[in-house]
């Protein structure tokens, strides 16, 4: 018998010793981080309203608690329990039982509400049905991402369970090592900006952090070093994904490529985006006749082996391990790492992207740690003199550049990021136009900027707080308001609305290195009348830095492999302050108010001089000893 | 057909249109790192004077000729024609045909006579026998272990030829990679002295420098790490000893176990050495009780994997790495590992152990390179304040102790390292008698010394200008003075030695940590008369040690498990100053005087305060960037 059967036989005997004489405990095993409890008595379970909470409690493990099949009810007597326990209210949209686990999920538009007070409502309906109740928000903003990701979870879950099992036992294997040290090896994304990849080691365990690509460049982290997956795919255990953007996420199906068949922790809206972007990702590799890394499988399988966790949550994932996300303030579902390493021996935070501040979008970057002695901290904009505009000037810059184009009868043309600015761009001009700061006109958002909105609808979670509770009412819902239009009709639509009166627009990519933008320059790039406003951070080599520093003839396709030249007669605006990254002020701020402060910190996700100029200043403010890593270095802790 | 066998057949045609038309060549191949190259005509080639040269110089490759199995002459033919050639004075002592390779090994007494000027004697061998000849020394003291290892390779010829020629093949495989970087990764041997191992790695090759128990100590190097043998044994490409001290060598038979196949580059004495020394190493281990690490098996495996190179040899061990090993001035065969990385990309050099200043035994070691950009470096006397006493100093310390022991009638009980500082004193004693500083009187050898002092004599190649020379002279050979005396006789002879008149007698293990000094202590122990005098370092824990600082009471195994007290009443005396190492002038004159002077230094093979502070030292002094790093970290270059 194996470490691990041996473990669950005596939780086993624990967990039937614990409850009352008259339920039984069929069945117990692992899945993913949590420890499965099969019951004959599922509504008894039920009824021991803090049964589950106790026993959680006392063996310090997540439980879940499920019907043994055997005594199941049938589906359709079932769906009455349950639709009679929720109220009205709750906007229930489908019902999905699950025979093989005894779970129903249940997609309501108001989840609070089939939730209840503490929970009082899900124990209710397994209490009143006899199956294990799971419930996921309805998009409010219909998002074919996520309704395609639930459908393929659905499809998988005999391939998932068999995952979350094998994880399982991988997770609460016995510990093989007497050695303690602590690790951390950049693959990629040290003095520069892009392909982030860290691998985090113990003598137990090897965790990476991100695997992503760089954005105008072909360089990818160096994933073959024996410290990696050199030494074959079983080396590593588990992967962590901060965010979802493409120099964090890019390459994380490639893994399944190479033979990697573990998990992925992240939020559930980043495996969503990861979803989008990496899909979109190929799509564009594709078009410009690159041969694309791996193909839509790998990304299908990604999302098959992530296991969603929630900020906050304190998750074993390994024997030695245990990861905390919390939010970083920088995109959807973007999460600081946490891991606490050993019984009390080493804690290591990895930033990712962080927005210290609090945005129209996010609340500001968590730096409140029960403790941390290492943090890999991001230096975007760590140079010495990367101070940018406050967000309130950036608007009001904004709402007057828009104001003095509608006056002389122009569009306004934005190219903006799918993810993230796109949305913080959309609630300043939704209020201004509330509040009658900017006349009211259309808002057309172009390319995958509506879908990256409905994800963030699906996930209000993971909004600033106030807009949270806005999106929870229709009414009051900022990015149903009715200026905006999603451009779905393709160029006739575009030719309609540039041949129209004054309008916003909105389009990807956000530094003109394709997609809608392009047709769209060439609609009003010729136009005098018209104002193109860059309000994100335009690479070096990007056609959007050509026309930010003034070129006024660019290169444009004009299908069979031919090029012409495109006068642009547009105003060309830059309008600073809307970054998704804390700024040089920001960055240190984070330091300085972190709880507790840490005693190193790696300087990385920056170019040589601003992690340097960041690492020098943390260290002489602050007197904590700072690096600014290279990459394919490995630095020892403990 | 593979890379390397176009490579090869490409170079056969090369050497067939370089040669004369009337010599033919009939194979080309690798055998380790040198270009083996049959031929019908050996006479022929044999004559035409510099054409090996010159090939070797176009090819920039080691080349050896042989003839081709289908053309070599009887044995007994050749053995007349060989021994025609030769002149009486080199003292042939042993001729071995192998018909495989065509090859005829001379030992003699006199190698160089079989040589001649520039290698001309051998070339007559070649033109007159038409076999080709391999030369080595007949120990001038008998030497089990050297005979062993040469009967064994001897025995073992056709595996060895496979392995080389694998070897050779994986030496001279296509590139694979287009990157350039080059690491360090510590599996050991920082911020500590022991357990000495080092990975070298590039994009094409993982080179292990050392791989050595830690005294006094069960840590052993951090091997299963993915850097190393974590990604599996074919992970190593090469191994490389610098010297045969245990704390480098002990578990380099241990890799054989793990798997590991490749080569190990090393001086022949040191070959020899880590053969005697690691044996010495198992049979402790198992006289102590504890279970050895590996059999004697796997020291065969080494031995049969040693490709042994000579001072000054730069040799091809992989794609992009040259290696050429200098005298370190430690111990026999100890050598400063220097690699050239790439086409000029880079170069390291590992120390080792060095001893700057010439000693009696050796030459001091050797600083100048073509080039070095990062130097690791042992620091042993690194400290603040470990400066030792000079030589004179200390020679005339000993003398004045065994004087003065001699007057009142006793004996002198050095204990001593069997390889290196044993025959440092010898050399003294043996010089300090001729000239009449100490009287005339038995120098008894016990445990490994006499055999360790006859593998020096057998690799006078290896030893200080001076001392080389008397050892070519029979009757000046000081090793061979007849106040030594091995001690072969058992406690018998022990005995007779103790009751006997004044002596001084050179006992191992070193640090009084078991063997025969533990004997002598029993027998000289009580006797106030009589001095034991420490030359050498004594390690925290070690009984060497207590006994330094004034225990004057020490446990004795008494047999069958139980052990009595022993009261000590010899006179206890240190002398300093024979040390192997470089004191902190020493380490500090060798980077100062270090040609180039390298562009950064890591600091290893001491304690953490010394090698802390020499690494300050060093930048404070020379500018240089130094680094004291601790086990487990990577650092990158380039
Ligand atoms: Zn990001
Ligand atoms: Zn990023
Ligand atoms: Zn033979
Ligand atoms: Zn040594
Ligand atoms: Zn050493």
């Amino acid at each position: 018998m194996s470490a691990v059967d041996r473990q669950l036989e005596e939780l086993h005997e624990t967990i039937t010793e614990a409850v009352p004489a008259d339920i039984s405990v069929t069945e117990v095993k692992y899945e993913g981080p949590e420890l499965v409890v099969y019951t004959r008595d599922p509504k008894r379970f039920a009824r021991n309203g803090d049964l589950i909470r106790d026993l959680a409690s006392q063996l310090r493990k997540r439980i879940t608690v499920r019907p043994d099949p055997a005594v199941l009810s049938r589906p359709d007597k079932a769906r009455e329990a349950v639709m009679r326990v929720i109220p009205d209210e709750a906007g229930v949209t489908d019902l999905d039982f699950h025979e093989d686990t005894g779970e129903v999920v249940i997609e309501a538009e108001k989840p609070g509400l089939v939730i209840g007070r503490h929970g009082s409502t899900l124990r209710e309906i397994a209490q009143e049905a006899g199956w294990t109740p799971e419930v996921v928000r309805t998009p409010p903003i219909e998002s074919s991402t996520v309704s395609n990701v639930r459908n393929f979870l659905k499809q998988q879950r005999e391939e998932r369970r068999d995952i979350l099992e094998r994880v399982g036992r991988q997770i609460h294997r016995e510990k093989m090592s007497d050695e303690e040290w602590v690790r951390i090896t950049t693959l990629g994304c040290s003095r520069e900006v892009g392909r982030a990849a860290f691998i985090l080691s113990t003598p137990e365990t090897r965790i990476l952090v991100d695997a992503g690509d760089k954005p105008g460049s072909d360089d990818v982290p160096y994933l073959q070093v024996p410290e990696a997956l050199g030494a074959g795919a079983t080396n590593i255990d588990a992967v962590v994904l901060t965010h979802a953007h493409l120099d964090h996420s890019a390459l994380v199906p490639l893994l399944f490529k190479y033979g990697y068949d573990g998990p992925i922790y992240t939020t559930e809206p980043t495996r969503d985006l990861m979803g989008l972007l990496t899909l979109d990702y190929l799509d564009v590799a594709a078009k410009e006749g690159r041969t694309p890394p791996y193909d839509s499988e790998m990304v299908r399988e990604a999302i098959n082996h992530t296991i969603p966790l929630e900020y906050g949550d304190v998750t074993d994932i390994a024997p030695d391990i245990k990861l905390t996300l919390h939010n970083a303030g920088h995109i959807l579902g973007s999460s600081i790492s946490h891991f606490h390493i050993g019984d009390g021996l080493y804690n290591v935070a990895f930033s990712g992207d962080i927005h210290y501040e609090d945005t129209r979008l996010f609340n500001g970057a968590v730096n409140d740690f029960p403790r941390v002695e290492t943090l890999v901290l991001e230096s975007t904009y760590g140079g010495r003199n990367d101070y940018q505009t406050d967000q309130a000037d950036a608007e009001a810059h904004l709402k007057e550049v828009i104001n003095e184009t509608v006056e002389q009868d122009g569009k306004v043309l934005i190219p903006a990021f799918a993810v993230g600015r796109s949305q913080e761009i959309m609630l300043v001009l939704e209020e201004a136009m509330r509040k009658g700061e900017i006349p009211e006109m259309p808002i057309h958002l172009d390319g995958m900027i509506w879908e990256a909105t409905a994800i963030h609808t699906t996930y209000p979670e993971y909004l600033r707080d106030d807009l949270r509770d806005r999106i929870f009412h229709d009414d009051k819902n900022p990015f149903l308001a009715e200026q905006f239009n999603q451009v779905d009709g393709g160029e006739d639509e575009r030719q309609d609305i540039a041949d129209g009166d004054p309008a916003i627009i909105l389009s990807t990519s956000g530094m003109v290195t394709g997609g809608p933008i392009m047709s769209w320059l060439e609609h009003l790039g010729p136009d005098p009348k018209s104002t193109m406003v860059f309000v994100g951070y335009q690479a070096q080599g990007t056609l959007g830095r050509r026309i930010q520093s003034g070129w006024d003839e660019i290169p444009i396709s004009s299908g069979g492999g031919r090029s012409e030249r495109l006068s642009l007669e547009v105003d060309v605006e830059t309008v600073d302050g809307f970054s998704g990254h804390a700024d040089r002020q920001g960055l240190e701020d984070f330091v300085k108010t972190m709880n507790p402060r840490p005693e190193k910190i790696l300087c990385v996700h920056g170019d040589e001089r601003s992690t340097q100029e960041l690492s020098s200043a943390l260290y002489h403010k602050y007197d904590i000893r700072t690096f600014a890593p290279k990459n394919l270095e490995t630095f020892r802790f403990v």
